[in-house]
């Protein structure tokens, strides 16, 4: 059974609805308890909370806004974080994939708020200069190594929430950006061996203020400019490898109030997911739930002529195929 | 009753032995019930294991290499980390305080082994070029706003642990630091609210692996040189601010197999612990548990004649007065 098929059997009418057992205040949905999943494991973990309040919880999608399998509801044995979870390993992802089959504890993704899918991570790495447009819209030669900078955990916000813009910054900026998320802890990774570190992907902005990022100021570190506030939409979902049929060609989008300002596509990039993973591993031990984002293509808005930056009542939206789309406000 | 006189309290032979009633294997010495702190938190916070095994504890020394009162075993509600301890606000430190007054549940030091004091930060930020000796020392000028950069919370390593020498690196480098610990999340600061902000102080050791930080390796980012596995020794305890006299007067110094190498003082800090921390607070909200290196001093390896870095079975020694030393064999 594909994930499409199990994503068709969910989005059907549901028919019965009761309190949860764990969580007061939980509303949930049940049925569906006669399909069974492929034995790959193509899901779409989210972190949420029910819009009528109550503690966060893991679950997880078939499909983009389908409805969502509330596994930290199910068996109190698993984490109601994606990082804890993945630090439980295999063993429960495989819970996980039954308590998917079961399809028991299904809630509508209406009835919730989605958070960040993954959150106080170790590291939250990212990659500059890893497409060529991007390169040559700034007049960079591509770099022969992949360029690594950070930005800090809490600087995560959730896939339709509202961006801060920071009073310090007048040049905010957009960068769409496919994020890869680790899976187990890992060191000195070939290539081959960092494919099997990977447990998905999902989608990231990389605000930039500008004004902070470029030049001599903070002596050309980026932290300042990349590490604020709200810096970090993520989201919707964490989607597990299996799911992506080819990471290697993948749109790549940015709109502003509907405009399309970035159109890339992930076979673009310089050096490849696995090529990231493998190269940052050699200086550090990689762990579950750390994030990396791959970089931007080109259409960031200090590269436009004039420039172009995000200002108050913006609407910013940032998608990467098969994966997701975030919609941000600014404010 | 002043810090130096509970310490000569503690100091004291001990009566009674028993096992700790909520961790098993835990050997706790008990005693010294009658004795009363003063109005001021003059407290060395440590996260340990017993050497005998079980899990972590939180406790607080009074005294440097002083026994140790196991707050976290005493009270259920005392978290077990430093990082929740402060997340837990002023009713924690309340607790911790009465608990440290009543003076039971004491261990030894000897008995115990030290882990990092804080861990799993948010952020790990840290100042490059903030004493004028060591921007001369590679003929920089003095920056006219703090340079920030950044490592990651996994890089911390115990304040006796081994630093296991990368294999990426020929150049590995030593940075003695003060390190300040926030105590409460809190954004937008001016300086005096500032040092509201912070809970107290520690010493680190901010390794740096020169042939990546230094040039335009990594795009000219340091983030590659500085945050390596095991670049960042913290400790031996987080020391509150009230136990330190004046934080801008406190030797900071550098041994490698026992030669001093680095021997200066916060007094020649360009920016200030309290600048620094109302700097950064202006770029992201800071939390319970952050940690800020401040810069290091005059005489790193690097700017010697000929350069020195460390090799296997070099002995790093790193103090700030007041507040500790670290010991670390690089393997």
């Amino acid at each position: 059974m594909t994930l499409r098929s199990i994503g068709k059997l969910l989005s059907r009418p549901l028919s019965s609805a009761s309190k949860c057992s764990t969580c007061s205040g939980h509303q949930l949905i049940l049925g569906l308890r006669n399909f069974s999943l492929s034995s790959s494991y193509s899901m779409r973990f989210v972190q949420f909370v029910n819009k009528t309040g109550g503690p966060q919880h893991l679950g997880v999608q078939l499909q983009q806004g389908g409805d969502i399998i509330a596994i930290s509801v199910l068996n109190s044995r698993i984490p109601n974080t994606l990082k804890k979870f993945l630090e439980g390993g295999e063993d429960l992802l495989k819970k996980a994939k039954r308590l998917v089959a079961e399809g028991r504890s299904v809630i509508s993704e209406k009835d919730v708020i989605l958070l960040p899918p993954v959150t106080r991570m170790d590291k939250l790495a990212c990659v500059g200069l890893n497409y060529s447009g991007h390169c040559k819209e700034q007049n960079k030669e591509p770099p022969s190594s992949p360029v690594i900078f950070s930005k800090f955990a809490s600087n995560v916000i959730g896939p339709y929430d509202d961006i801060h813009l920071p009073t310090i910054s007048e040049k905010v900026d957009w960068e769409a950006e496919l994020a890869i998320v680790i899976g187990k802890k890992c060191k000195g990774l070939n290539n081959h061996e960092a494919e099997d570190c990977i447990f998905g992907y999902t989608v990231a902005q990389d605000l930039s203020a500008r004004d902070w990022q470029k030049g001599t100021r903070n002596g050309g570190q980026f932290l300042l400019g990349k590490a604020m506030d709200n810096f970090c939409p993520l989201g919707p979902a964490v989607v597990t490898k299996e799911a992506v049929a080819d990471v290697k060609n993948l749109a790549v989008r940015t709109w502003v109030n509907g405009e399309l300002k970035q159109d890339g596509n992930t076979s673009e990039l310089i050096f490849k997911t696995h090529d990231i993973v493998a190269y940052l591993s050699q200086f550090f031990t990689l762990l579950p739930g750390d994030v990396i984002l791959t970089g931007t293509p080109a259409g960031v808005g200090f590269a436009r002529n004039p420039p172009e930056y995000l200002k108050k009542g913006d609407i910013l939206e940032t998608e990467i195929e098969s994966i997701g789309r975030l919609k941000n406000k600014c404010i």
